[in-house]
């Protein structure tokens, strides 16, 4: 990997550049998929046959997967995908039930009641990428959050197969959707968004996809509801001289093979476990099957960056605000306290990151780019929203009177102040 | 106002063909919004003192708001403004106390730590316009909710002003902004998402401006993040026979008077109640300094709705999904489980929507344009993120091996499988 020497502000400077450079590259579909959007926001099913045809080659008669269809994907789903996943929903309720966030209610002043409601939003659906994109494990990070929220109808849209992946149905199922659409592109974002004759108008949509579903997600962002745009997949490790090198190889590999675009960060204060993992890595790449990906991204994106200190670890590593961080350190629990930004963390030298990928039950939809400086994994409170409520009664509008219209004479919002006069009987 | 009958679903696509063509209204800056943005990365606060003289008029040798100006602003500042502006943060702070929330942690299976902390963002900027649009109250609830969440640097930036107004000054005080800033419109933003010399590079922005912020906000989304983009206020009022005709036109106005696009829904089951709501719109607009305003408003974008049931009332309601809703019935609070989609909800005959506006302490920065069916009032919550961690042991780890090697195989991703099973000695 390449090695720098840096600041934090430098190494910032470095990642603002390559991340501003890839959302550039981007932006060259927005002509397309607006055209499509229009057209199924006009044409409905129509547009959506259309698209299917021309994009799938496939004539479809109804866009619902049939209950035998996915009867037929628990027939042949190999049993052990089965019992994994499971066992992997299990562990994912387990998480994201702590996530439950109950309302308020605060009667503490007489007259004078005010609270919160936590309501699931109505309508999601989510996006599930086709062909060998498809994760099963993807769907149960989205489904099964909106679930837990409450959500009570939930679409999921893919795009047509004559033969789907019966582990991606069986998960859909596992998790509760109430109805799948073979639908996919920027057309399936159209058409939840704005609804057609056959797939319902959404609030929100999820879902990984490519930069014409990405595009279209961000084209209808405001009409609906959508969660982050992901980039590129990212893992950070911090290490030191403790950590297992081949550990440390192996987990940088583990999201270098999703993308030549993915990145990798080791930052470290020994230059010998660099050297190390180095070594490890090529001899790692020579049998992985994914190899020419994964060397793309290692050689590419991939950086180590040798600090001076446990606290530059944390520094630098902090900036980088990475997707996924892994402590390689011994007794990792006791830093936690200097982690400031990161998606998901992993403590200690055997927690490799794809136990939260699949299994530990943590989502692992999370934010890419630099963006876990503001945005959380996605979880339960991505399917909800907080509504206030407001009680006062006309004791306690006439005690807050003067305040009220104080302040709204002096903003010059005078229909403000007269709609509290009124009710003291002023006006 | 217009008077409608029709399905929640005829209710609906008229309000999204409204917003959509409000939306494409917003989008003529985005050229010269980029090119503003361009300049202020490159350039710093050298393009930033470029914009201060040709937009501002005003030649500034300091961007920062001095001690001294601040401090004036309390020897200035009207002392009846000054106590409701303490009392408003006292509410304030008092509610949006209940919504901190706390990590968690999950050690229920042996060898297996899973949890969730909850961290402040560390530096958020906070956006205030100038001149008449200058409101005091919304600097105290972007800025009080970032405090309560932890937010250790808050930078608040506003239009430079030869004479600033001293209630901004003394609300951004108040509520324990780090520093002020004069500087305004797009370049500020730009300022805040990318750094100056002067102005600090911020990790997310709030606060509302004209159009030329809304599509800085927009452009630099991703880089930072960003609260909703609002449109035009609106209040819907569900009310029945046991109304006060004037309390609701009253309400009526209050948002009317923001913006000639600001949209009051009446909804009601009675046809004399929406009678003499219209009689009283028309007595109260007649003494109004804002008059052509709410005039404008309420001609242009008011409805009635005469709804046939109680139930028929929420269900159109609910298609609204307004930022500001009163429920204008007897025994208001009971029928809070009616009510799918609102930003702020006001319960019964007295509690008039300014109340929420200035002094209950539930945030005035709400979801508009039909977006709370997805999105929420400003909160403490928005000022956080929640990072996952989790810890594996070597035991743990193993026991788990065949479930996520099983999934990772079938999903194709080797070096995710590998990752797992180096870690049992198996390669």
């Amino acid at each position: 990997m390449k090695r720098l020497t840096g600041s934090a502000r430098e190494i910032s400077q470095i990642l603002d550049a390559e991340y501003a450079a890839y959302a550039k590259s981007q932006d060259n579909f927005d002509g397309i998929v607006a055209e499509i959007i229009a057209n199924v926001r006009a044409n409905g099913d129509v547009a959506l046959r259309e698209y299917s045809e021309k994009f799938d080659g496939l004539a479809l008669t109804s866009f619902e997967v049939s209950r035998e269809t996915i009867k037929r994907a628990f027939d042949t789903i190999d049993p052990d995908v089965l019992l994994a996943l499971q066992n992997a929903k299990e562990n994912i309720e387990s998480y994201h039930k702590h996530q439950v966030e109950p309302g308020f209610v605060d009667a503490q002043v007489s007259g004078v009641i005010r609270g919160q409601l936590v309501l699931p939003i109505e309508k999601v659906g989510v996006y599930v990428p086709g062909g060998t994109a498809a994760y099963p494990s993807s769907v149960l990070m989205n489904v099964l959050p909106a679930k837990i929220a409450g959500v009570p109808e939930i679409y999921m849209v893919t795009p047509p197969q004559t033969q789907f992946n019966p582990a991606i149905l069986v998960a859909a199922q596992l998790a509760g959707v109430t109805k799948i659409f073979q639908v996919g592109g920027a057309q399936a974002i159209a058409a939840l968004a704005y609804g057609t004759e056959s797939i319902p108008k959404v609030d929100k949509i999820t879902g990984p996809g490519n930069v014409f579903v990405a595009t279209a997600k961000k084209q209808v962002f405001g009409q609906v509801g959508i969660d982050m745009i992901a980039g590129p997949s990212e893992i950070g490790v911090i290490a030191d001289s403790s950590a297992n090198a081949a550990y440390v190889a192996a987990d940088l590999l583990s999201q270098a093979e999703h993308d030549k675009l993915a990145r990798a960060v080791l930052v470290t204060d020994s230059v010998a476990l660099a050297d190390a993992v180095d070594l490890e890595l090529e001899k790692q790449l020579q049998t992985l099957p994914r190899e020419a990906i994964a060397r793309a991204s290692i050689e590419n994106n991939g950086r180590t960056i040798i600090a001076n200190s446990v606290d530059e670890m944390f520094d630098l590593m902090n900036e980088v605000a990475p997707e996924h961080l892994e402590i390689a350190l011994d007794d990792a629990m006791t830093y936690l306290p200097k982690i400031k930004n990161a998606g998901s963390i992993f403590l200690g030298h055997f927690t490799s990151e794809p136990i939260g990928d699949y299994y530990a039950g943590t989502n692992h939809v999370l934010p890419t780019s630099g963006t876990a400086r503001f945005y959380s994994a996605l979880g339960v409170y991505d399917f909800v929203k907080r509504s206030q409520f407001t009680y006062y009664s006309q004791d306690a509008v006439a005690a807050a009177t003067k305040d009220i219209t104080t302040l709204a004479y002096s903003e010059g919002l005078q229909a403000h102040a007269r709609a509290i006069e009124i009710r003291r009987g002023d006006r």
